[in-house]
């Protein structure tokens, strides 16, 4: 369920300190520590899954949650009636850092196309 | 449920046609028709939701779906190797232009930081 040697799974226990602004039972969210936008925020999982290759069938819901929370923090950052990226990750290409599944929700500017 | 008047409601629906890559009962996917990357496939669900921020607390299943399927269509355009972005636009802010859920399937080729 969780990796000890894994960053995100560090940072969702409480062991190493991040900038949280949620903390549910199966996700937990936190200022990037690099932002790209006025508000960039991470969303991650409790459970370890490396990467969106490495989700089962049962793990619909893992995703869903993720989706569920980056509406809800856009509304408490006031982002929704102007609107805001949610980006994931995966492997080397798509430029994946942390191999524990996170989802990148960044609002408070116009974002360009192609998304990077 | 669907929406006649949505460009991605009449897709899925086969009135209008569409480069056609995968057609469940949930979601379908079709190739994007300004490709962004050489493989940019565009994922929805059959369900019409304008965006995220539209989502209600019972529509978890429509995000886990779509990213399962991203996960298949990963491994079926060779892309699970070196890696592949997934982004979903809510809004004007992220360039949202067609106001039913989608999440871009982007890879083969290394995405730039930031996305956008």
């Amino acid at each position: 369920m969780s990796d000890s040697d894994c960053l995100f799974c560090r940072i969702a226990s409480g062991e190493i300190p991040a900038d949280l602004v949620r903390s549910d039972p199966d996700a937990v969210a936190f200022r990037d520590i690099n932002p790209q936008a006025p508000t960039h925020i991470l969303i991650i999982p409790r459970k370890h899954i490396p990467s969106v290759a490495d989700l089962n069938d049962g793990d619909s819901d893992v995703m869903g949650t993720l989706f569920l929370m980056a509406r809800d923090l856009a509304r408490e950052e006031g982002l929704t009636e102007n609107g805001y990226r949610m980006v994931v990750n995966a492997g080397a290409d798509a430029g994946q850092t942390v191999f524990h599944i996170h989802l990148h929700l960044l609002g408070g500017r116009g974002m360009g196309w192609p998304p990077g």
